[in-house]
């Protein structure tokens, strides 16, 4: 199993990735066959690229990710996040709380994403 | 299914029973057949009966419980809170992430509860 420290290490590569506006890059912290509910309730995007088309979006966003907390429980993490998101004129600030599974390297099996439209910040 | 603002009531109440002392005011949040996994890893507690046993360990604490977070998505509930627990001498501070889903009238048919050992502190 990964350790917590390799866990939060993947984590801190997420934020990272988030800001590269790089799809390729996300998708290279994904395991094979990994899945993406985000916002939970939608239809999972399935395998890596499926995950990398969905990540194709941040590579039009100036992008920052700051992770808030997290709590890691076996090869389980929970983390609250925020991205400030500028797409032309208009600033998107997103708080989600993700849920991600990892395989024994660390890299993510499942992103399960906790958000509402309501919750997205525009100005 | 119910509404979010339903769920966040919930859990406002979930959070207003682990201070009650009454292990039975937090099982009567729960649906039939609910499992609870605390933390996520270990055997989860399945059915009102195991979950009330489990929360039988509030009835000794003097015990707060603050809601950081929520986001809802669906039918399910991620959640940030700290919890200061008094035993004796001794006070807890923990600041666990649940997820939680629901049936339609709200009531609790899962937790899952994202923290570890190193995460608790005492003092």
């Amino acid at each position: 199993m990964a350790s917590a420290e390799d866990i939060k290490n993947t984590v801190a590569s997420y934020m990272k990735a988030l800001e590269s506006k790089s799809a390729d890059r996300v998708a290279a912290l994904f395991a094979e066959g990994a899945t993406v509910e985000d916002p939970v309730g939608t239809e999972p995007k399935r395998g890596v690229e499926e995950i990398r088309t969905f990540f194709k979006a941040i590579e039009a966003m100036d992008q920052t990710a700051e992770l808030l907390t997290i709590r890691v429980a076996g090869n389980s993490a929970a983390f609250h996040f925020r991205t400030v998101s500028k797409v032309g004129d208009a600033t998107y600030v997103m708080e989600p709380i993700d849920v991600m599974t990892f395989d024994d390297d660390a890299k993510i099996t499942s992103t399960r994403a906790y958000w509402a439209q309501e919750d997205m910040i525009v100005s």
